[in-house]
């Protein structure tokens, strides 16, 4: 069972403040100050070139990887670190587009992230006028898996509403009709249980800032089915993604498995940032962590329907079809938001009227969830976007 | 006049090492360590998500650009960070292609870094079989510069002999032939002046972990010429390179200039280890660092040539032509630099027989310099690896 009160006790959390926004950029785990410490001062300070043996930095996009394939179910040996989300969107898109030569269609969703359509717009352009991207509806994604599409592209968890896609369904349902497909776990990885295996899942993407608290601009991650892990192009063709990048060799020979999807020299000081917080996720149970999220998502939803009634909640009811957030539209949302911030209870807004609130059982409990809920309360109660002074107030600052 | 010795005491340089590979992984700046510590601590830890605006952090790439922009002779606001260089010489090369739209030929040379070959390689595969990339032997650059060539894409500064190209001249000759330029400025930025803007360079990109001493892993950097940058298509169309990334636009536009050259969120540890290397840049005026790097190049070339006979020069011996490094052929390089290294000067090698010395100004000295070809001559002298038993010894351990 995991030991939620332990793992809060290792996060860095200011006074007097209620953060629901690790959805967005995870808190800093206490020990991160140190392992970033060493490895400035002992490892680069000391070490220096020879760092990249000694201290073992070469190894870290792998070794980190595995360490994350437990929470997402992937093969061991199967994930790799490293450059950004976008990066990996294009990566991964690329190389399913090659691995199902015959079509041309990249499928997702208006409710994914906008930088994966804008990354799969990108590429299709370099690609030439037979590759489409087409975009639906989160709901009507089923009913276009169609023998044209190449590829399913998804994030699994909706940015905004926290309302979760059926990747097993999905997949299956995919593959049925020969379509591969990639799915982007930005807020999903530590969110909750992914079973990428037992899924068959083609390729998978994620971040590791958000659920991960690996730090501002942490790295992302890339997973490829083993069965595609040979077979596979880079298309972005780096050098630490050759099969001997220290050869020097001036054709490209992609290495084996995972390590192809290696591109350039990794982020030393970002993964040693994450390296301190997968300390504590090793100590996490993903089923413990989605039992604890669901119970905290449904003391939230029905303390503010029953406090705040001007809320209407955006995110699923069901807890199952669900993220690790809740959203609520507000027309006021933008000021609602400021206001509670003020107070110290930190959540975010997304455009045009959401509240997005994250739970995240690590290092954010009950006894949190419910001062959120009286703070927004009071907020709600007196609030002051609907006074004229409010608004004279914001003119001039 | 640039005061070397006080930006030498603002490195830390372990006891007893005299360290000539900067120009694969420079030293740490002694205030690296704080500024990295706050970025963790007070800013990661204490703002949380605010310090996206509060810190500054989302201004980062832009802001630091423009400082490395002052040493590459770039217009200021046309350099921004981010990603790695492979992945910055895809960007480039992929816009510079597409500008280009009636010629498919990409000419580099063998002496390019393997990566920025492999990259191309990748990118023409992608774009389909019209496309080529043709490799010719440096010297041969300028005879292939013909009509049908699209872009030219060169490293500067050769990274294992320090031969340099002249950017001015090779830019001329491929304008008038109708050709774009990507200069990759990996071993040029912080070693010598370069003059973007003078030369009418069209695209540049480079690291900064070599001689800017960003530390491990620090992030790239590229520069679009202000008379391509609104026309310029990213191929890598990330969500921090729109026009607008907060808006959450299902389509993308590209953001104004060099803006749009950004793709995902930025690695703010890595950004923070930087700053602390360019206050000392700041200090630092290049044509100082070049004549100072050339005086030291010389006289290791002509200490080295007058005590170790069996090492033949690599490096052309005119420093006009020359990076910021020398290498030298042996035959026993490996072995010997091995040795060298025991006895705490630092250089490394270069299949297949090559020994490389970076000179950095800013915090290797004259002295420096004789102290360390001292342990050369002596490491020659009682060259370990012409016994059976120095073999014998490596052989188990």
């Amino acid at each position: 069972m995991t030991d939620f009160a332990a793992t809060k006790a290792l996060f860095s959390l200011p006074e007097g403040m209620i953060y629901l926004d690790g959805n967005s950029l995870g808190p800093m785990p206490r020990s991160a100050a140190e392992r970033v410490r060493k490895t400035v001062e002992d490892e680069w300070g000391e070490m220096l070139i020879t760092g990249w043996n000694k201290a073992g930095w070469m190894q870290q996009p792998t070794a980190i990887g595995d360490r994350i394939a437990r929470l997402i179910g992937a093969e061991p040996g199967h994930v790799v670190m490293g450059d950004t989300l976008s990066i990996k969107v294009y990566q991964a898109v690329a190389a399913a587009l090659e691995l199902n030569p015959t079509r041309k269609v990249v499928l997702s969703d208006s409710g994914n992230f906008p930088s994966d359509l804008y990354m799969v717009e990108g590429l299709i352009k370099s690609l030439g006028p037979d590759y489409a991207l087409r975009v639906v509806a989160p709901e009507e994604v089923s009913a276009h898996i169609t023998e044209d599409v190449a590829v399913l592209m998804l994030t699994e968890v909706d940015y905004r509403t926290g309302r979760k896609h059926d990747m097993r369904a999905l997949t299956e349902q995919a593959h049925a009709a020969g379509v591969l497909t990639v799915w982007d776990l930005a807020h999903s990885a530590g969110a909750l249980p992914v079973d990428l295996a037992g899924c068959k899942a083609d390729f998978a993407v994620g971040c590791t800032y958000k659920y991960l608290n690996s730090g501002p601009g942490g790295p992302a991650f890339i997973y490829v089915a083993p069965r595609h892990a040979d077979t596979s192009r880079p298309a972005l063709s780096g050098w630490l993604g050759h099969a001997a990048p220290f050869d020097f060799d001036l054709s490209y020979k992609p290495g084996s498995g995972i390590e192809r999807m290696r591109v350039g020299t990794p982020p030393i000081l970002q993964l040693a940032a994450l390296e301190a917080s997968m300390d504590i996720w090793d100590m996490a149970d993903m089923a413990d962590v989605r039992a604890k999220s669901i119970a905290l998502c449904d003391l939230f939803i029905t303390e503010v329907e029953a406090r705040c009634p001007d809320l209407t909640l955006a995110s699923p009811r069901d807890g199952r079809q669900r993220g690790s957030q809740v959203s609520f539209h507000f027309a006021q949302g933008y000021a609602a938001m400021q206001a509670l911030i003020a107070r110290g209870v930190v959540g975010d807004f997304r455009a045009p009227d959401i509240m997005r609130f994250g739970f995240t059982p690590l290092y954010i409990d009950e006894a949190d969830v419910r001062a959120a809920v009286d703070i927004l309360e009071d907020v709600m109660t007196n609030a002051l976007w609907d006074r004229p002074e409010y608004h004279m107030r914001n003119a001039v600052t």
